[in-house]
């Protein structure tokens, strides 16, 4: 596969959107970190922080590109000739939202393709709200964060 | 990718199956179509009608190889230089099944991936064991499996 | 509603059995009670076994039939006119399931109509093979099944 | 069955709804589709428009009511003379919460009676939710809603 | 064991809560209902009026130490020289929550034990947020909280 | 608590069995690690390999007893005076069945408690019946089952 789009909000990046990030890369030529903006959801941390944060954590890694987008990911992959979706399942009650979004996808462009990678189980029930949670309450994040951001977001959390 | 292998019974091969095998034959090179021998399941077809029904299913793609093995799919993805496993879900009971599965083939190679697609809807409740039944009533079964198999399955079901 | 089905084993009819008949046969002027033949299932009751204890815990019902078949329910509803299927759920392990059962009973014929009631909590957990583990051990099963077939039930399991 | 009730927000209808409505008032001699006011839940579409939109959708049907009430959905059925209510599930995660409210709806008054349909593959994952999401991106949403309401649903979606 | 705590919203206590503490008050020395603030919720009954609600509902229990804390639920276990957590589910979507609750703990604390309690089935579907909803409605709730406390409820809820 | 039973089939232990051993060792004074009879299920191990094998993987721990029975759960439970009954979940399928175990364990004897202990992530998916089939193919099974019985697993498999 030459491209691969991993979609999401980012908000901060966790270790489990790292794992999915390093395996997908060894997939594809080109794996497209696409920071999808939801009008539904506030974010913490603003566009220019999440790419910062992302772009930290991957630095190790030579075939991703760090995007942003506020249109319908769909529309997004067409007009960058990319026609595969990696998503990381983190828990069953992902499985029919991820089940929904990749049947509303394929009704808006047959080509394009969704994939779902499983997390290792120490990542399974990582997740940004739960960072950003035990960031407010000093807890170390240590084990759920790449090491070379945990003290921006701890810093950024308390900030607010 | 090179290669994917996309293992299973096959006992026989359905529309779900065909969805999962033609969408992933454009992912990759050479999709491999894996008989998996399960020694707790008592199949109905054997394995050489098992292959044919898959062989006349696929006729119409290029990059497949059809397979079969009585080992640990680990131990045959080693063999033949493959790391890349294809699944699909047909239902949520899958879900954990499906994770439990990836879990073990990591810890016996950490170099295998496992991705999962999901179905079509109109093939989300098709299996083989339905098909069986349903065949063992001589019920209609052309909606769930590939047409050019419709009369070898009913056949054979019946022959029994 | 003029006539309802309600399949099942009914290997032995319990008191979660006997409460969705109870509610459906409200519902409409004829409630057919069927006991569906099942190939792949022993059963513990035979044929008329299972239709005695049946009607022995439906005598205050006045609109109930109970019929037995080995033909698919879809066959038998088309026979007899009869175009609405009542299911009971117990627990969401059938919800899956009985989806399916009623999109390949929907393809099959395309007037059968499905519905499904929860059974009241009391009864939710309430199953034939639960009830026959019990009676196996002497427990006292009078909790699961209706009175009048308490002791019949404990004696063909002891008898066996 | 005289009459049912099919309770809803509405916000808007979508082919889901309209799905149910057709296969539910085949069931029944009238059934009144009931717009429930939610006091937790901002709605889009305001009282006057929800009803337009359920009646554009509905005019082939003879026997269809379509009514609002602010009272909770037992107390309305109470004054309605209607016992009897009916549902679609989307996904399994429905699964639980209508059971839940069928249980209390039942301790309001034992004499209510919940039935519940699954919906047909293609509109397994049509949401009012997602439909509105969709036009907000201005996509199409034809195949989620009745013909004749897709134009007024995008207008008022892009105009608010 | 010596000491377990019983944390959660209390917003308001429940007969389903009620449940949990007296069964588990029967397994310890004492038992401690801890109040814990959640930032991210607001509630209903301040602080006081929870403690107030709890222990009416509890005075004929002689093991009960009612407190409140802000501080992560880890942080205060281990100042209070507790390391059993005591939890009811509800239903089954409180199950991964849970199990990420528990895994989350362990990891802040190895020497904290998490337990769970399945609720009777009466208390299944009973939470302080349907019970708020059916006093808004003034739909009678006797039966879903202590007795003592359901006039305390109806006029705070109708007083907002 | 005075005494803990914690019953399963241990066909054989498994590290997912001693890890719930040795946490619920800690919380009582004595933990009965019970064998108990399954007739509907054919063990590989006799019930004298099953407690060599549990004597052999809890040798480190002072205050556990190995016992075997026939009976019901609660017979057992009632005759050796203990109303504490300790499970672990693997996955989420087990939740409604530790629900429906708890429920008619309660309705037999009204002074039993059930409580269950989430497992850590790396046993989530460990159980007998994987153990034995990954030795049925030679593969290790030295991550899922205590080092000492290792090669006795392997050996009584291979030799079947």
């Amino acid at each position: 596969m030459n491209k691969m789009i991993y979609p999401g909000s980012f908000d901060p990046i966790t270790n489990g959107h790292l794992e999915i990030i390093e395996r997908a890369s060894k997939l594809c030529d080109e794996l497209i970190v696409l920071i999808s903006h939801n009008i539904n959801k506030k974010s913490i941390f603003n566009k220019e922080e999440r790419i910062e944060l992302i772009a930290l954590s991957t630095s190790h890694l030579k075939n991703i590109k760090i995007d942003y987008t506020e249109e319908l990911l769909v529309t997004y992959a067409k007009k960058n000739n990319c026609n595969v979706i990696i998503k990381g399942f983190r828990t069953f009650n992902d499985y029919e939202y991820e089940y929904a979004m990749a049947t509303y996808n394929n009704a808006l462009w047959d080509k394009i393709e969704t994939l779902v990678m499983f997390p290792s189980l120490k990542n399974q029930f990582v997740s940004s709200t739960n960072v950003k949670e035990l960031a407010m309450f000093k807890a170390d994040i240590s084990a759920y964060v790449p090491s070379v951001i945990v003290d921006k977001i701890t810093k950024k959390i308390n900030k607010k």
